[in-house]
């Protein structure tokens, strides 16, 4: 039990599109994402799906609108709903998501979601 | 479905531990928070309780430890764990809880959790 400082933890891997493990809570993992270019539109029907930025800003695109989601807002896309989130920069993300669920959508094409 | 900008909601009350529902995540409250001085010892039997400091810092006494708890840092104090966060000066802090779950441990000390 200590805090988890989240600039550090981001400072641990460059990759994109990467979600690596900081912490648990309830059976959920809480996470650390960088974005940069684009996701492929994807959706989960189990669960609702947590953004918050950390750092620069990224779009979500939800089918016919696009958000843009600043340094300090939060984006919760419910469950079911098809998504895309992209960044022309990148930009630092705190995601949560119960365990188990594939970043994608698709089990076949998950993240492995490593724990720094 | 639109971003949540979480100092503009911080920006709507003053009041300290006075927890403010901003979003919905799953069957949890998205909340944000400010602490000053100090809250009473509590624990949740069921749910682990998620703090993520937006602003300021504060400190989470746990039985024997402290920890001081800063600014882009997040503390999850597991279900079952006796914990008091106290706050020097004025701290904003993101919380997440199941709904329901009484702030204090207790229903009848619990806050309101108004929306906003």
């Amino acid at each position: 039990m200590k805090p988890v400082n989240l600039l550090d933890k981001l400072n641990k891997f460059s990759s994109h599109w990467d979600p690596h493990v900081v912490a648990d809570y309830n059976d959920n993992d809480v996470m650390v994402v960088k974005f940069s270019g684009e996701f492929p539109f994807h959706l989960h029907e189990e669960t609702d799906d947590f953004f918050f930025v950390l750092q620069g800003e990224f779009t979500m695109d939800i089918e016919t609108e696009s958000h843009t989601v600043k340094e300090g807002e939060l984006f919760i896309v419910p469950r079911g709903v098809k998504h895309r989130p992209r960044a022309i920069e990148e930009c630092h993300v705190l995601l949560i998501e119960p365990k188990g669920t594939p970043n994608t959508g698709d089990e076949e094409t998950a993240a492995d979601k490593p724990r720094i």
